[in-house]
């Protein structure tokens, strides 16, 4: 058993299809100020360790700009709330580079407290926003070979293609092996 | 005497010789993950209050685009680390927007725990880099009504008219009252 350390119920069901070993577990952890995804997930296993004993898992999933060298990445909260997702879409297309990549970065820490991350990466395209407004960042984000945003497509169109899956088909390997 | 809770020599020195009564604490707290300075202040106050007694102090000087709807902020230091000064100034003049507001937020936390927050604002525009790199995002704001960037000005001339003394001149107006 895997203590996934999430505030998303979504999230975590979408894992737990895949990885039925995970249990969730509700820690409020501060995010620190950092850019680096391995970073913000390698100090909340560490603060979980002291919570608690086991195996514990925390994932972050971000949306990185080419025309931004990266940015917003797990800053994708702050884009939101002052620019929104038309204006990093507006910011793109200013740029004239749309390229970017959504990435899942799981990290899973061993009962003996060693750390392991596993990625998975969809490239696609920065595109004016299309979707339904609660989907966010997935409005504007068309994964390269397809004509919808992750926003217009249904979930299981989503979840067999995505950055999520591909993170967690990972860490599942790893386990097994 | 208060505690002026910062890791930079430079700025303690700036504001002592305005704030005689001020005297630097060391501690390291975490930076939240936070946009709004107002409330990562709150925030390192009430952890400082928790290692010491007496009156607090912290300080944020932040720059704020108008063409990012106030990013980056407090944000500052990942858009430096990305996509750099030249990065941000081609993005304002790509945006066609250069006002930018350069602001100190002070936070004074009295002997009964109670927080009020000081601010000075210069505002200016976004230019190319301009001066020493050492100045960082000095070197691409000029203030409205001069010449120079931040980064061009000799630290007398800057000290002048800086957002940093302004907000200093209001905590000791409110001090000595």
């Amino acid at each position: 058993m895997i203590h996934f350390i999430t505030g998303n119920k979504d999230k975590f069901e979408e894992i737990k299809a895949i990885l039925p070993e995970i249990e969730r577990m509700k820690i409020d952890l501060p995010e620190i100020q950092e850019i680096d995804a391995h970073e913000i997930i390698r100090q909340k296993l560490e603060s979980a360790q002291k919570h608690a004993k086991g195996e514990f898992m925390v994932e972050d999933t971000s949306l990185y700009l080419e025309c931004l060298n990266g940015l917003p990445g797990p800053l994708i909260k702050w884009f939101l709330k002052t620019i929104g997702v038309g204006g990093l879409a507006g910011l793109a297309e200013k740029l004239e580079n749309t390229k970017a990549e959504a990435k899942t970065v799981i990290g899973y820490m061993s009962g003996s407290g060693e750390i392991r991350f596993f990625e998975g990466i969809v490239k696609g395209q920065i595109i004016s926003p299309r979707g339904e407004k609660r989907f966010e960042w997935d409005r504007i984000f068309r994964p390269d070979g397809h004509d919808k945003t992750f926003a217009e497509m249904g979930m299981e169109e989503k979840n067999k293609i995505s950055m999520r899956r591909i993170a967690v088909n990972r860490l599942k390997k790893f386990l097994k092996a």
